[in-house]
């Protein structure tokens, strides 16, 4: 019954569940690719230097996820490939990326400092990852506060 | 020269680097128990029925890391023994978790409705984690920007 029960905690946290899908190095490198432009099998190969079996297994998982959508193309006289794209679900995966990134660069920093930056397009003003209100203002960390809800598994 | 140019680019990516000391399922839902309160390692194993070598295995990485700390306590007429706190750096993971969070809810739902809710100590008001400039001010992804520095490998 006690692992009953952890089962059921984990399987209705939605960390635990992103981890499912995520939880994983590899995972979050081939979406750093994904996110600088890369599609192809070859290309994710090359910019990781990862096992062709552990890359066809984790595109297959973010495809399965509904992370990367694969597309069929062909080049002349080769036969048809697939190239993943980032969906609508994969793209918001940036704001996790970004806060690895930031975590990263504050408490592990690159001694010649950071090599990518976040800025705003619009404005070029550098950007962190933070939490945010309804109003979309910036709220500290000690005032964030994370709460059970009715729909958190009775453990007891 | 190929593969050296690849381990510098993960080298100074902070990404990969976080993923280094981060970059495992087990380790986040650790975290998110210390993020809970518990901090003694029956407490850890009991709330993530996990194999006791693991769960040392990665206590002593997030210790090396700088995230946790760990301190003596004894219980009356027990062996001395080690409770695991957050440090700052591992204070600040919390965005980390609250995205990871978010983006399950977000896109593989509980069918019960989210277990855990983000909200403001001050204000009640729900929270999500986003971009921000530096007037606090949430940017919305399409205006985010990844850019490379003069710090970025050349691998050309």
């Amino acid at each position: 019954m006690e692992c009953m029960a952890k089962a059921q905690v984990n399987a209705v946290c939605s960390i635990a569940r992103s981890l499912e899908v995520l939880g994983e190095r590899w995972t979050f490198l081939i979406l750093r690719e994904a996110f600088s432009g890369v599609t192809r099998f070859a290309d994710f190969r090359a910019a990781l230097g990862i096992a062709p079996d552990v890359l066809s297994d984790r595109l297959s998982t973010l495809v399965e996820s509904g992370i990367l959508t694969k597309q069929p193309y062909r080049e002349q006289g080769a036969r048809s490939r697939f190239s993943y794209h980032l969906t609508p679900a994969g793209h918001e995966l940036l704001v996790v990326l970004g806060a690895l990134q930031q975590w990263g660069d504050d408490h592990l920093p690159n001694p010649g400092g950071p090599t990518i930056v976040r800025r705003s397009r619009r404005t070029g003003r550098s950007l962190r990852v933070d939490f945010v209100d309804d109003n979309g203002r910036k709220v500290r960390y000690k005032d964030v506060e994370f709460a059970r809800t009715a729909a958190y598994p009775d453990t007891a």
